[in-house]
């Protein structure tokens, strides 16, 4: 049998108006700023006038750590809004946006995949509304702003030595990640050591997706700390006097976008913060806005649901004052075959031993979920070589854990691959048995709180910080930032901090090399293990083979 | 008397839906793909479409060399727009788009001013359809992809002392005019000296105003040279593979964006690169199809006619197989005022002789333009400090030259005050006694073509020239670049090259310091002076006071 690959799939789509699908859920046309004939943002004004309304329910979608078997998030999300607007339910789906920079390196676009995507894919994948384009912008004017404040007397006595920022581009570029700036003589400043990170990773993006208005946004500028005096007292972004100009440039970013799946159903994508050194969802404007507007919402988090549904529940729920009904973890029984020991190249034979002994990595998850008060179900993202018995071992295994697994066929045929899912979802939702808490307290001391999360859901024995790392905590929560959440930086391949280890491990230890402040975005980001914010290029970039087709059509973005 | 300003002027616009704009060009709605309700960009197929239609006029709207009084180039292009549609004529207009980096830092908008103005104002200040952003990623992602070929091996041979092609970003940012590169080991490539350019002077902007379709776009793109080998061969981007993934990124920024002035006529606003290295006028796809829409199009070139018009008529005009009907050269009492010795702070006096002393510098712009073969007229941009005396003085003047200057009155009336200068123009136009040639043929050598422009139009007596720069341009003649147009970088203030000389002097001579080969936009860039390509920001730079007022509206953007 030949299967037609994602784009394909995707350009047969039939789109409807834009403006159609916003009437599904009711925004009036004048409040959708389209930008092309698939593409709006939902208008600011319209936004703040739905306040008063009843929240819809919230769903994540989240998974088991990842292996290169892919798991399909997105496609599952995707799949599953499909879904419940097949079982005839009002439901909205929200994601991230995608990056462009590993649109031309390696990686694969984000918006799902098969016969469960959001279009329009290829703008998705490129420019978009502009939004990381505006991020970008805002990020590098507060950088040149902090060089010319240098440039120009320094009166506030920055010391050029602790820049803390950095330079953004939505681009991979290794050749950025040090650099030495501002070479060439006196007219062209004072040279320092700087260097750039991709778009996503920067803290401009963190706010955008945690600001809940243009206020929240230009307040949370205002306070990133840009750098620091020689007696290290801090400078924020406030005292360069750029956060006006940032918010100007943010504006139309802020205002969330619509688009729609390959079934006409509305799916907001807006924001996309790196799920290491950030926290990895799409935006809670949008976020809160289709909760707004529908009666189910379903989300996704970056990553496994170790990095990406702690950080969604402690950070992104708490900050919000978001609480998810329901809490779907996908699992394949290819990614369940290579937990239990299965090379790449031997998925393809069935092994119901391996599934079997793959299978404590999703038990696992299950359990941290079930830690912060949230229902559980499991989505099996169906591959077409799974066997019945492999299906069959996943399910055995998760109805042991007290939980169920529902095979799901969304990739194959759409909406009516997840009916099954959608309706016990929506059971479960309607049920209203989430009791969701995070786990641990605004108050609680700051290694604890990470402790809390290396021990309740890294399941290690212990976090190793050096005295230094244990002093700057305690300066910040005596500087007024303990009750700031924790955001960890950590492989996603592993509970643990080697990347190599699958399956549900215990007995090690979680080493914190480094922390950083985020005080504008909200969190401590908590660094274990090598964290990369400037990818590189591959030997072959896919932008080799990305160009028109003799029909104008793009080739080569997946 | 009160005057509102620009911004205040440019809210209280009563905008028409951009699909009504479009109607008046009768380009159908499915062929514009709106950004918001009141941009558009129209439809690549459609402008296909088009194509066999009889072309519209052309008119030319230039200037003196500019001074610190102003002389409205801008404002009288639209202002001229909008009369010849009051008097009945079907009209559109074509300039520019705004950079976003001098926003920030002191220069003003690009959207005229008074009631000659094309709005949205703010968006088209800030990111508006996200051409530049696109043209940004663009160029930076061939540079990634350079320095990743270097990383990979270097397969080409790429002598990295020797790699021409710098970074972008649309920022005015002093520190990243020279900088070096992969520092920080092994992983992050090999260490070498670069820099970055203000977006606008990247030559893919140059090329994506010149292209004439996407196939055009990507074979420019291709020739661009990036490096060369230690044996001094040229390695182009087409070597590097990146042209297909910058013609997929530039898509959308190839098709031109429609908008309206504050009288509700059709402006296409789209390109907008640098007046000294490069050509300096919005792009060919723009003014080719308002040709083809509209019965008169209204357009400008950058700077003084010196270097603007000069670029607009050997360079594009040459490539894009235009001729214009009629140039319009703007000048006002008060610039008159500072060519004849005048300081900034005494222009509010009258002073007619001083009006007749600077008169000369307008004189030679006519001369200029008319050894083309064009007809010419002169707009005066009325001051409300200008007496009758003194508009009389120009007018005289520019009889005595055999041509006529009409009063405009559009900053402070719109289209009422240009009533004159349309109904003049359109009867020029409609004469056809318009005999257009380019001053130099393509078979010139490339220093005869640069003698040309210095003594025809800058009338310096020489253009010195080291060995070396006349050996270089031997050299790229055989190498068969020797038919490319030169394009003149000089300052724009002066008709020599030294920025203070006003009037119009005699008895100089032009030195050429640096000649550089834009292979892709398809001409030799001849260097006279400093050419700044990374502006820096000033001590205050206007982003301290951008911000959103209380109603939640852009203020400072000016």
């Amino acid at each position: 049998m030949e299967y037609k690959t994602d784009i394909e799939i995707a350009r047969e789509a039939q789109k409807q108006p834009i403006q159609e699908i916003g009437a599904r859920l009711s925004i009036p046309s004048e409040h959708l700023l389209p930008y092309g004939h698939d593409k709006a943002k939902v208008g600011e004004e319209f936004i703040k006038s739905i306040q008063g309304r009843q929240n819809g329910k919230l769903i994540l979608v989240t998974a088991i750590n990842p292996t290169p078997a892919g798991e399909g998030k997105t496609t599952t999300t995707v799949g599953l809004g499909d879904g419940l607007n097949r079982i005839g339910k009002k439901a909205a789906i929200c994601i991230r946006e995608a990056s462009l920079g590993p649109c031309f390196g390696m990686k694969g676009g984000a918006a799902g995949g098969g016969y469960a995507q959001v279009v329009p894919m290829e703008e998705m994948n490129l420019h978009f509304t502009g939004d990381f384009h505006a991020i970008t912008s805002a990020h590098n004017l507060l950088a040149a702003m902090i060089d010319n404040h240098i440039y120009w007397g320094n009166e506030l006595e920055i010391d050029q030595r602790r820049v803390v920022w950095r330079r953004v581009l939505d681009m991979n570029d290794r050749a950025l990640r040090d650099t030495v700036t501002s070479l060439g003589g006196v007219a062209n400043g004072f040279p320092r050591q700087t260097g750039f990170d991709i778009t996503v990773a920067s803290e401009v993006m963190a706010i955008l997706c945690l600001a809940t208005d243009l206020e929240d946004l230009q307040r949370r500028l205002g306070d990133i700390i840009v750098a620091y005096r020689r007696d290290r007292t801090p400078i924020y972004c406030r005292d360069i006097k750029a956060d006006g100009a940032m918010t100007v440039l943010l504006k139309d970013a802020m205002q969330p976008n619509l688009v729609q799946t390959l079934e006409n159903n509305p799916a907001f994508v807006h924001g996309g913060p790196f799920a290491n050194i950030a926290h990895g969802c799409n935006s809670v404007v949008a976020t809160t806005t289709a909760l707004k507007l529908a009666d189910y919402v379903v989300t996704e988090a970056g990553f496994g649901a170790d990095l990406g549904a702690e950080k969604f529940l402690n950070i992104k729920c708490r900050k919000a004052g978001l609480a998810p009904s329901a809490v779907v973890v996908v699992a394949t029984v290819r990614a369940m075959k290579m937990n239990g020991g299965v090379a790449k190249a031997d998925l393809g034979a069935e092994n119901v031993d391996a599934v079997k002994a793959g299978c404590p990595n999703l038990g696992r998850h299950i359990e941290n979920i079930k830690s912060f008060g949230v229902p559980v179900v499991v989505a099996i993202n169906h591959f077409v070589t799974d066997t019945d018995a492999e299906v069959q071992a996943v399910k055995d295994y998760v109805a042991s854990q007290g939980s169920e697994a529902i095979l799901c066929q969304h990739w194959a045929k759409g909406s009516e691959g997840t009916e099954e899912l959608a309706t016990r979802v929506a059971e479960i939702a309607d049920a209203e048995t989430s009791d969701f808490a995070p786990i641990y307290p605004d108050d609680m001391p700051l290694f604890e709180k990470i402790e809390t999360i290396a021990k309740g859901i890294y399941r290690a024995d212990a976090v190793v910080a050096d005295q230094k790392i244990r002093t700057q905590l305690k300066d910040w929560e005596e500087a007024g930032y303990g009750n700031l959440p924790v955001c960890m930086a950590k492989t996603q391949y592993s509970f643990t901090t080697d990347p190599t280890v699958r399956g549900a491990p215990t007995g090690h230890s979680i080493p914190v090399r480094e922390v950083r402040l985020s005080a504008g975005a909200g969190f401590i980001v908590v660094i274990c293990g090598e964290i990369m914010t400037m990818p590189g290029l591959p030997r072959v970039p896919s932008a080799e083979a990305i160009g028109l087709n003799d029909d104008g059509q793009i080739e080569g973005l997946f």
